[in-house]
């Protein structure tokens, strides 16, 4: 499992769909949230957008993996999807909160990978939250504080990826999957592989 | 400090040396041994050929980070250069053996990562080594007994390489240098980076 946190509007959507694109056996859970769609998001790719009483349903039959309320809306990670494709062999990225990922590493202790990815400023940041000119300056003025607060959570991280520039930051995360694939511990069967050629 | 192993015919120094022609900040240890240079050999770039009494003092006057014996040849890793470079910010690869990298461990703690390299099959192997067509058939035989001996150790490195395709191995191996290099606990200054962004 690897989890993708960052503050919104830190690159993190760009990230996590180049990597789907170049990466084989690698996933992509899809949370349900009970705010409605932004122009162009699409149910089923970006969000599964369902009501309160279906969310509070979900939770109630454990069938989210993690759940959280951020702002007035709650956002959830539907268990069965995960669970799928890491039965199939397949890795999953979330797209994911600080909130969201203590709850998930609850769940996963060590088969779970968190990367942490940062503006390059908080200008930056600005600018690139100001772009989506989607929101009021009231909304606005609660998205950077959250972001801060978000930026807060860098510490419980296992990775910190700057986005100075968005083919690099992608190259990296790329990276983090890679090597953390060739990890000896996550390596099942070397010890047979190992021993065979030893003719133990 | 980045350690790589395998046994001999894996195809570590190929690896090794790609990496190091495209890595920034990253500089070579240069083992020190008192065995003969093979063919095409250049003391300071492949090794540094030195006599048994060089050594012995090396070792005395605690100039050595790692040392060992290999058949009756003595190996091992100045300090002085490693020291310079890790001191100027860049990190330092090691092509050396499991009981150097043991060596090696005891003194760095966590700041080594560690990769084994292992060859495609065991047919593969003894065709890379007889390739070399240097040795006699019981320096042969040693030699296959020797990789079977290193092969044995994978399980005290960090990760797994399996050479089935060199380029795809330098560019695994590079993944671990990326991934290690943004690992939240390298990365010093960021504490700074962030609280400098929240205005804290």
């Amino acid at each position: 499992m690897l989890v993708l946190s960052s503050p919104s509007g830190a690159g993190k959507t760009t990230i996590s769909r180049a990597i789907l694109r170049h990466e084989q056996d690698l996933a992509m859970s899809v949370s349900v949230t009970t705010r409605s769609a932004r122009g162009g998001e699409v149910s089923g790719k970006d969000y599964y957008f369902i009501s309160e009483a279906e969310y509070h349903t979900l939770v109630a039959e454990k069938k989210l993996l993690e759940h959280a309320k951020v702002f007035d809306n709650y956002y959830g990670t539907p268990r069965d999807h995960v669970e799928r494709e890491l039965a199939a062999g397949r890795d999953v990225m979330f797209d994911i909160d600080w909130q969201g990922t203590q709850q998930l590493k609850a769940s996963a202790r060590d088969d779970l990978v968190s990367v942490f990815i940062l503006p390059p400023s908080i200008k930056e940041l600005e600018r690139r939250l100001r772009g989506r000119a989607q929101d009021t300056e009231e909304v606005m003025q609660r998205r950077m504080a959250r972001a801060s607060d978000e930026m807060s959570h860098w510490p419980e991280y296992d990775y910190i990826v700057v986005n100075q520039n968005v083919d690099e930051s992608i190259e990296q995360v790329k990276s983090i999957l890679t090597a953390e694939r060739l990890r000896r511990s996550r390596q099942t069967g070397m010890a047979d592989f190992v021993n065979g050629m030893r003719g133990a």
